[in-house]
């Protein structure tokens, strides 16, 4: 049982997202395998809200690629799945039963999307168990509508995220710090972050170098570049901040409910 | 490396939500692994948006046990951890360096529920590496309004699901069939769901007899009673059927909103 723990806490501690792959080909045997990982994963009420549509075709990647924001590594790995909510089963099961569904809720689509999300996970986990490595690309929800006519994609059924799979071009990648365990982990209520969580953690960050070349663009609220931002002072603080502070994908909603979802 | 896959792909195929537990209290260093394993997995551009809070009170358990619809094994289990999705450290990261966060989305809402998802799976696999049980409880989203007072949840903190933790009474628990693969996978592009599928799930799944006793109430479509439902025709299809065809959770977005997303 040690040896359990060890080896799963290792292969869940080594997790660092892949963008550089080998040409090598994936055969169906393991992705089935990976698939099937997410299967296991726990679903609510044991629906299933969830399919995975596994893409190997160049040119679906390509365009998918420039779906997705134009990142290299999604035409260079050489499988792409798309991981999506879906309650299309649910309508034919309701249906050959008599009933119809009801998808008026947020909760219809959040719990869904909920399902994806563990679902994908433990293939994720599986992957790298495997040696394989993935990344998840949110950019599968940078024009829904787009991937939505590509991947053909009916009624109650929407793109949650993708994940590249390939052989990892480099062995051993890096793991990125996160906030400290504290920063996350509360006991019995909520506490609110402190300030040098924060600052510690961009500390860690500015470190590592890894936002240095990765500048967001746009204004300051003081008006200034933001590219005037001196290199030593643009760490996880001011690079997320710049993210969150822009509306995010403000055409989902409108998708979403194209799909049949009303969100109320 | 085998060895590696082997021993990974037999947690994750082992899976099983534990509903019985020993009274066996968990300390905190297997649970600070655990939420440690769940801050390795991806989050969306390392925002990081999800928080955990570990309880253990009884009077606090025994509240949730309530609040998420009386489930016994929420009293039972010595542990649950509260899975949020939170974007109140990016508000304050934010404001850090002068800028404020827009909360106005669909999508800023869905990627930290995505966040915490593939988060709290992780914790799951770890947890059940080291012979923990554990389950999820989506009714930590049932009266979401008593337990943001509960807990204590700032604006833009949400919760996405429960979960009981524990040392599992039985040994060894059952883990559920799935729909086949190919019910889930598909190549190239999406394939809706054959009846095939479906009717051979239903088969399998009256054959565990899992829901002859935990038929759904409630009226067919043909106006008889749900309960006058045969057992040997009671199965995946029919209990799906009638908890789909309900509005689900219908309060949600308006508390959603009430946190401070939008939703637009």
């Amino acid at each position: 049982m040690d040896d359990t723990v060890d080896t799963v806490m290792e292969v869940l501690r080594g997790h660092a997202s892949c963008r550089r792959y080998a040409t090598d080909p994936i055969d169906d045997a393991p992705i089935r395998e990976i698939v099937g990982a997410a299967q296991r994963a726990a679903t609510s009420s044991n629906l299933q809200l969830w399919s995975a549509i596994v893409i190997r075709n160049p040119a679906t990647r390509s365009r998918l690629a420039e779906l997705c924001g134009g990142q290299p590594h999604i035409e260079a790995a050489p499988v792409f799945i798309a991981w999506l909510a879906d309650r299309s089963r649910l309508d034919r099961a309701a249906e050959l039963r008599g009933y119809s569904q009801d998808t008026s809720t947020l909760e219809s689509f959040l719990v869904a999307a909920v399902d994806t999300a563990v679902a994908m996970q433990n293939a994720t986990v599986a992957a790298e168990a495997m040696g394989l490595g993935t990344c998840y690309i949110g950019g599968l929800r940078n024009d829904t509508a787009a991937v939505i006519e590509l991947l053909g994609l009916p009624e109650h059924v929407f793109p949650i995220a993708g994940m590249t799979l390939g052989v990892p071009a480099r062995p051993s990648r890096r793991t990125k710090p996160r906030l400290s365990l504290d920063g996350v982990l509360h006991c019995e209520t909520f506490t609110p972050v402190d300030d040098q969580t924060l600052f510690d953690y961009d500390e860690i960050m500015r470190a590592t170098g890894i936002y240095r070349d990765r500048h967001q663009p746009g204004t300051r609220p003081d008006g200034s570049a933001a590219e005037q931002i001196a290199d030593d002072e643009y760490g996880w603080l001011e690079h997320s901040a710049r993210r969150v502070s822009a509306p995010q994908r403000p055409n989902l909603s409108e998708q979403v409910r194209r799909q049949g979802y009303r969100l109320a």
